[in-house]
């Protein structure tokens, strides 16, 4: 009774349920649930990346490998990646030899690639089926393909040739060949290409699986519309993390060790940086020696600088990973830039100078400030958006350049700038 | 030839190529296409909100009314929302009365909302159905229901109460009645429910749809995997421009201008924040004139006092976003992050102990340097966390404490603690 209670909920409540059970509980659960039962669980679990390899040392051996043997091959593999090579080879070794060579042809495509999130479990007919026939390959099929409502059309030489959906079969007549009603202008991706950019093609053309080939357009496997939503959140959390520098957005069970020790490499780095900083500042030891009144603005324009760097980066990201900013589009995207820095620039400056003069009734310091705020957020906002196009340009990640690296190079640069003004004009203050 | 050509391309490369006419080839289009084909378009077609106005004062009134009314009504409802108020009395006093009705009754539901992303072009069928006649009844709904491939089962009373997908129709036995077959345990929202929580369910589920139904289970419409896209990555970029104070990410075809008004707020927002940075340190002016020497570790620990806020702020927003961080463990994070606090504020303050001893040469400013470092991080991480969780306990949305914003507290807290130590050990210096 408790199988079939538990059984009749859906695989991911089912998850939920066995990631939260004590350990003695999932025993109990290896015990009652076939491989194939528990395979489904596996399809539908969040873990951590670390945590696969203690969920699976639970169980024994060849029910691990049937398992995996029973997932589909595109979440088998993302398990085995994540798994230490002992248990991997165990596995392999143990399980049928056609589930484990399936395996083993996705394993080897690079991380981040169509390649590694295609899975093999597609539909394909040969282009002179007629209806009936592909309807009925549809059928046998249908309890182990990842999805049956798009039916994959390829030719003698396994050549994708052709798309049709289940809803075109249905409605067509039995005796109709496929290469007449199959749609030819089928859009695909090749295995080497960014699963980013998988991502943006089925948010655009709205797919629920898009067709994976080779240089030579032979079929390799397909990319399901759920695996996708886990890209697109996996990427939109990397950009933001980056932006916090945060490396790796952390999960919340763990103590707080694994979260400083994630955050603690970026800190000790910025500490670096900003003892560039104060090194810098300490060239004007003397300046500020002379007029103490100079280092209470310093908060106030290393701020405004990193704040307009850090909308510009986030720009400038964010348009680069949803591919709104093109090659074409780069050049003309600083010049706007360089117009937003300069408007926003002397916008900000006019406030700062009235507000210093009513507060401090100084117009020299004022302008000083003032001169200073311009020039800081207009190069701040050239920086922050120049940097990530530089380093999309060299192939790196643009989000690598994170808000507090130009938080950080805005810092220097705007200090230098409000310093070295003063001490120019050191005289008359 | 040129009306088959273009047809023969996927909706969404029609609307690249509708988007980069030029208006006199767009007029062409309007004519050539039926207002059904355009209606294909505009359910593929990426405009900013503010586009959609000028688009639909190129068409004749009585050509955009049907091209309205051709559309899946989810995707018309969000275009009426971005027309303006003469524009939409025009259209739905044109349109045919069914179609308006349609639209009328989804214009109502509030943005944000699963009322706001559905469709309702469904296929419902009565419990008591065959299979054969759901099969029926789904071959004359396949031309123009959003999706067939999840079947809904209803009551008497238009109750929802099963779902069968096409898969499992398929390979069902003619007679078999959908009673016997269908799944009961059907996972649905209530129309109400926030849009972002009906994306972590699909996510979750690997929903392909998702029924919505009012609160005594009618069922009132669906809500598809690729609107769900779209709203994961309207949130994505929401949570992303708010951690660098930008509001709304903009589009890359808009002048200086533009961009500068939307930055602009927020920089001058920031602005007066500053204003209070320099206010409060103009406190300890005397201190500062005193010991020059102090002012050059200013913006370096302003700066780490910021850094390990935004990483705590980034944390909690992103976890409160993807529903990581539920009610029950905010104690927890807390309690988490004030560990986190303690160990990353002790690690930098004993590296930047070392670094000044070594430097300056002068272990006093070191201690200070260190003291004022130590207390910042910790204090500043804990802020990161608790303001955005106080922030969503007010139900209002944890992402706008931006980035900015809590840098420029920390700014404030960072600065009082050092300052205020410095200014207690004035002697000693
Ligand atoms: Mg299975
Ligand atoms: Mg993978
Ligand atoms: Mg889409
Ligand atoms: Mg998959
Ligand atoms: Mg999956
Ligand atoms: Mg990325
Ligand atoms: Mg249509
Ligand atoms: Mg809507
Ligand atoms: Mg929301
Ligand atoms: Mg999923
Ligand atoms: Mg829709
Ligand atoms: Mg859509
Ligand atoms: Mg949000």
């Amino acid at each position: 009774a408790f199988r079939e209670e538990f059984l009749s909920h859906h695989p991911y409540d089912q998850s939920v349920f066995y990631v939260k059970a004590d350990p003695d509980v999932r025993q109990l659960l290896y015990q009652y649930l076939s491989p194939d039962e528990m395979a489904d669980i596996y399809e539908a679990i969040e873990l951590d990346d670390d945590q696969y390899e203690a969920y699976f040392r639970e169980m024994n051996a060849n029910y691990a490998a049937d398992l995996l043997a029973d997932m589909y091959t595109d979440d088998a593999v993302d398990i085995l990646n994540e798994l230490n090579k002992e248990q991997v080879v165990s596995y392999l070794t143990i399980m049928d030899r056609e589930a484990a060579q399936k395996i083993k042809d996705l394993l080897h495509y690079e991380e981040y690639t169509a390649g590694s999130i295609m899975t093999t479990e597609f539909v394909a007919i040969p282009k002179n089926s007629t209806v009936r026939s592909a309807m009925n390959i549809l059928r046998n099929a249908a309890p182990d393909a990842e999805t049956i409502y798009y039916v994959f059309v390829i030719d003698e030489e396994k050549r994708l040739s052709g798309i049709i959906t289940l809803r075109d079969l249905i409605i067509a007549d039995e005796d109709t060949l496929i290469s007449s009603i199959m749609n030819e202008r089928v859009v695909s991706v090749s295995v080497s290409e960014d699963q980013e950019e998988v991502a943006r093609m089925i948010r655009d053309y709205d797919f629920l699986a898009l067709p994976v080939v080779d240089f030579q357009h032979h079929l390799l496997g397909i990319i399901t519309v759920d695996d996708v939503i886990d890209v697109i959140e996996e990427e939109a959390s990397d950009d933001y993390s980056k932006l916090a520098a945060v490396s790796n957005m952390e999960t919340f069970d763990r103590g707080p060790l694994t979260a400083a020790k994630k955050r603690l490499p970026w800190l000790v780095l910025l500490l670096f940086l900003g003892m560039i900083t104060a090194n810098l500042m300490g060239l004007f030891e003397e300046t500020l020696d002379q007029v103490a009144l100079l280092a209470v603005f310093i908060p106030l324009i290393a701020g405004m600088a990193g704040n307009s760097g850090t909308q510009a980066l986030a720009v400038a990201v964010r348009g680069i990973a949803t591919g709104d900013i093109e090659e074409e589009s780069k050049l003309k995207l600083l010049a706007r830039e360089a117009g937003t820095g300069l408007i926003t620039g002397l916008a900000c400056a006019t406030v700062v100078i009235l507000l210093v003069y009513f507060w401090k009734g100084d117009l020299l310091i004022g302008l000083l400030v003032g001169a200073a705020i311009f020039s800081s957020i207009f190069v701040a906002t050239l920086a922050g958006s120049f940097i990530p196009l530089l380093i999309h340009r060299m192939k790196i990640d643009p989000a690598v350049a994170s808000g507090p690296f130009i938080t950080t190079l805005n810092d220097i640069i705007s200090i230098v700038i409000y310093l070295g003004l003063a001490t120019l004009f050191l005289g008359d203050l």
